[in-house]
């Protein structure tokens, strides 16, 4: 099912607006619909949050029309089965670097509920597949969306042929992760970093993928990724836009009033997600 | 037991920072803990809480030094021993209007587990409760803050008297509650309002009570109060901060890529608590 | 807000079509959705919901277009402005039988955040409220309905004056209370029970106030009731068909394969709700 | 529904054994069903249940053979109802002190759902009550106990007058509020407290009333008092017996190797129920 | 342990009784109790249910006398033991369709808490397991069920092989993934679909296995399948007999009302489990 | 992070006490927190923690100085960087028995973020991981414990191997699963069950690894292992000591009492964990 047309923006190339949602609260997601968002990102790898409550999640976006991106604790069919069962449009599988797990990931989004030895055959060889069952299958995973997270140096290596596996829809760029791997950890503005980002967004578009960066600082990162071709406008996260706006405010009053005290401030949120 | 000094300085009129929490997720204390504050503000007046995570969200913040202060849903003797059950240092009954009720406050939070017939007995006449169980329940009871929440013209008329009441700690002002009841409704800037609560500003303090005013919008309405007097500084709410936060940066990142279509806004938040 | 124009339908005395909900379960909402219901019955009198349960129930419901209708567990303003809080649409006051009550369920639902002295005094001269305010408590909570629940004699008895109450929207009918009350426990059947159902549907709807009665057991009971003129057409329960179902099915096939050893039947659920 | 004969033993004065449940966990029941209990006791009064979790732990111990005797917050109809909604098959009201207090609590559990204006008649005139009526009522109510939580002077000095009550089934002594009432916090080895309790339970099966104590110290006080005539064996809780035994062994385990660092212990456990 | 002698059932083939639970509710044991079920199905493949959830529900039934099975997500040593864990008295393991994976089960639930290298060792060579230690093991996991799901090709016609791995008690047949895995997607009463399921049933029987088929619409395919030899009957679920329930009936008032407007049906629930 | 010096303490053999948590409960942890505990060990592979609840138990233990150490379900890099990500200070994967198992653990730990192809080539060639990167993963990482689960005759036979894998800091003997694959089923009393945790024991100290043992009964062997070296006191669980001393007090009352009726005695809970 397609939540509002995210699916057809997804291949389209269209901008699509999105936070990282941590928190499951009845009120997020009337809140959230008010300032405007296409999809939300929900990561079960880092967040712990349970099976139940990422149904929740999911239900409770999809019913107002913002489509849930659910990222799953690692590459795995059965993990990627079980986010769409929650109810998630789109799955994002972390640190991919080779050609069979993007193809997996296709798989066991888009040919559901096939699995094992015919799967296989079916996707060695997928002239065999009957046609009958190929309409089935579309229809039966309509709207489902396969994400690859691209945070690493083998995977920056191996980009092109990563971005041909057939299905692939969209690419999620993992900047701390990257950064780490890149040898330059939390060096966002090191030329080197900002180049890798440039060229896997340029890439990307120029193979018809969309493209975007999660990411929990300053919002004009993500003004000058969309300016370089990023569709996915993937800004921040509810902890890091709390305790950043916590800490500036709660920062401002105490100077204000003369207290000087303390002086804490949070971390960079970018290390959790 | 008194959190980190919390008792002492509502008791002696030093500055104390918090916020108020809606969310019982396990990240959230750590998080607050950096921003470096006194208390939080725990509503279980308009926010849907559970008992369960009343108590998570108490036991929490007070094993890191943060006082958990908890509005009750109205002013009644069973819901604030249930309060102090689940954890709470202070508890703020909500829209008191007569002596009566800051008494009932009073004796519910600093005589526990004295109830019924002998409670009445010794709330009429305080000088036969004999001095052993005296120091037993002042043992006992130690570090319970008793809260008014002042936020109605009749409120406002009968101050002086309310503030004589023997036991009371401090005074929260509710903007919205106090808007509506002087005709004023969600009209901050009227000079009216701002006199009204520059007045109970004044009037708490010179008679030796803390208070602060629970607002979340401009943290610089903060300032300004703090510069009248205010002692407690309740500084907005984690839904309010982020969603606000969400909304500018989402208007500010699509104004600068060209896209005009979305100009949602949150509500004032101010409303809900 | 009117989710769905149910207010309206609910002034205008249109057929609206609702179930009761005892499930908070993630994947509940968007299955009643295809059902095509207009509301959800959400009872905190009887079933034993969370407060934050009751908030995902509201919310859920709200984002598909389903108005949450909630049971208080008691006739109080406390307990109404929470269910309005929690999400509620309308709020159902149980077993009412005097006009204070009426009129006190209407001000907490129609006059919030109003409360205390001054509600009080509004309430015994509405002329003294000043228009900004009248216009401002109207927007604010524009699209509130409140429910009288009657079942009893003594409601019975005083309908024509508790129908008369400004203010009030609809009437649910209980009719397991209904029919204690009236002396003819769970019959159902019995002549003077049925008079009483029609008499009150003939009464409501003559005074323009919606009117529907909740029970658990055949469908042509509420049809009947629609053709009396009952336009609020609330059938059963979740646990009731779910239940019903499965006792009639598994009868069924015991039977069918020669399997005779078990005759157990579930409990007339009506008298739970 | 009388669980395994709960509600003849009291009757009867039969001897049972039960523990107070303060943790909602799936491997709980099953455990203390191996220790032989008759009924767990669940305090709504101080532990901070939710209602589900309430329904769970009632449920959970039904299922087993076990009653579960839930302790309301304070002495109110509507609480008694949701408990026993909640599958309670006891009811405890805290610090009664006057006839009418235990009248409503009876009638609360022994007339559903009766209510209103008819309940207060039928209370005021019992004769009035149709055979007919009675006769759904006892069945409908079948197996309800309704106790008395004795923990007060003014209760001590009303006893007879409160034993007298038609409806009554047992009372629990509350003895760390007793203890305060009287003067004599926490001394309970004084003997007037001693010579308090043992009059109340002489006073209790002279009445025909089952009657226990719920104490979280020493097991040999139950042994005390049940050779005084108790018959409700209600001995301590999982909270303090776990913590009483790990703070045991674990100075056990220190002493013996050497380690004479830490010296905590647990505070007595019965100020909490 | 065996639950009400559900093994025993199984290992002589004799009719059990049961359907799909997905929602985790106090109140659904004691409902489903009264229809005089044998098992429930827990389906954590496919339900978003967490682990304690999990452990309530099957802790629940299993006080009852209703045996607990549980679909693991994948097959998979640690999640069978984490069902057995939780409470389960069955293991289904999903897709089975290599010897290898049956014979996995059956090592995880009959040879706990033996894992590793020895496991291995005694798996290859069953001879070289102690008698002391295997009557050890068989007393320590009696009771436990395992069950494999048969839902594709491969596993048709390799299901000789299958079945006569020792230790393998039932077989679950799984409609919707053999419908899609032989071409013919929910096509349930295409011939060959039906010669198919007779054909399991038929060798299962004919093999001392037990089997069933879980299927979610009309009660007379289990008659139909009971009648060939199906001695499991596992009708439907929770969601769907409720849901088809509420549609139906919804549909009939609407129509006997002359409201015709909404036409909405509930999917095909197979498709879920 | 480092709790309370809890790293600090495991790499210096320093003594530390913890017990096993298997309750999510608001009040535990200020309670364990008065018996002195150094560490609390939260097993998700044998009890049926959620995720949510994990991070609660990890926040609320770490936010009073009590670290929390995580036993993961199976060895598995994605569960160990959950489980520090839920906020455990130490991990324990269960049954290692071969090098790269425990290799695989501590890079899971100490590596973080780095994943795939990367780290495979730094795990086998240290020597090429840039000294920068070295830095910031050790601080990114600081304060995490690995420990290895050593419970198998496989693991015993290859201990020294096991010992020698560099980062690994501590083991945790796992008794009922050690006396199992020694063919001594709970036989903890047998000489050859001793002589393999004495030898455990010596081969690590003398090594320089921390090592403990959990068991459920007695506190004098945590005396005797402790004496013959053992630095981590890992006694009991919250469910097995209130299980137990409620059995033993429910006993001897009523034995004191003359009722002879009932003598259920709790399973040995060490087979649980």
């Amino acid at each position: 099912m397609d939540t509002n047309g995210f699916y057809h923006k997804i291949k389209t190339g269209t901008q699509v607006y999105g936070t990282c949602v941590t928190v499951c609260n009845p009120q997020w997601p009337a809140m959230l619909n008010k300032a405007g968002l296409d999809f939300v990102f929900l990561d079960t790898e880092h967040i712990p949050l349970d099976r139940s409550q990422l149904a929740y999640l999911c239900h409770g976006y999809r019913a107002l029309g913002i489509a849930p991106i659910v990222r799953i604790a690692t590459a795995d069919e059965t993990l990627a089965g079980q986010a769409v069962d929650a109810g998630a449009q789109g799955v994002i599988a972390p640190y991919l670097e080779k050609e069979e797990q993007i193809d997996s990931l296709v798989y066991a989004l888009k040919y559901r509920p096939l699995k094992g030895v015919l799967l296989e055959q079916y996707r060695m060889r997928p002239d065999t597949l009957p046609d009958s069952l190929k309409t089935y299958l579309a229809a039966y995973n309509s709207g489902n969306v396969a994400i690859a997270n691209i945070e690493s140096v083998p995977a920056l290596n191996n980009l092109e042929r990563l971005l041909a596996v057939k299905g692939l829809d969209a690419v999620f760029i993992g900047p701390h992760d990257l950064s780490v791997s890149m040898g330059l950890p939390e060096e966002y503005d090191h030329p080197d970093f900002e180049k890798a980002v440039a060229h896997i967004i340029r890439l990307c578009r120029s193979n018809g993928i969309s493209v975007g960066i999660h990411f929990s600082l300053e919002p004009d990162r993500q003004v000058k990724w969309g300016q370089q071709g990023a569709n996915i406008i993937m800004h921040s996260s509810d902890v890091a836009l709390f305790s950043q706006r916590l800490a500036s405010d709660m920062k401002h009053i105490r100077s204000m009033l003369g207290d000087t005290q303390h002086a804490g401030e949070p971390d960079s949120i970018s290390a959790i997600i």
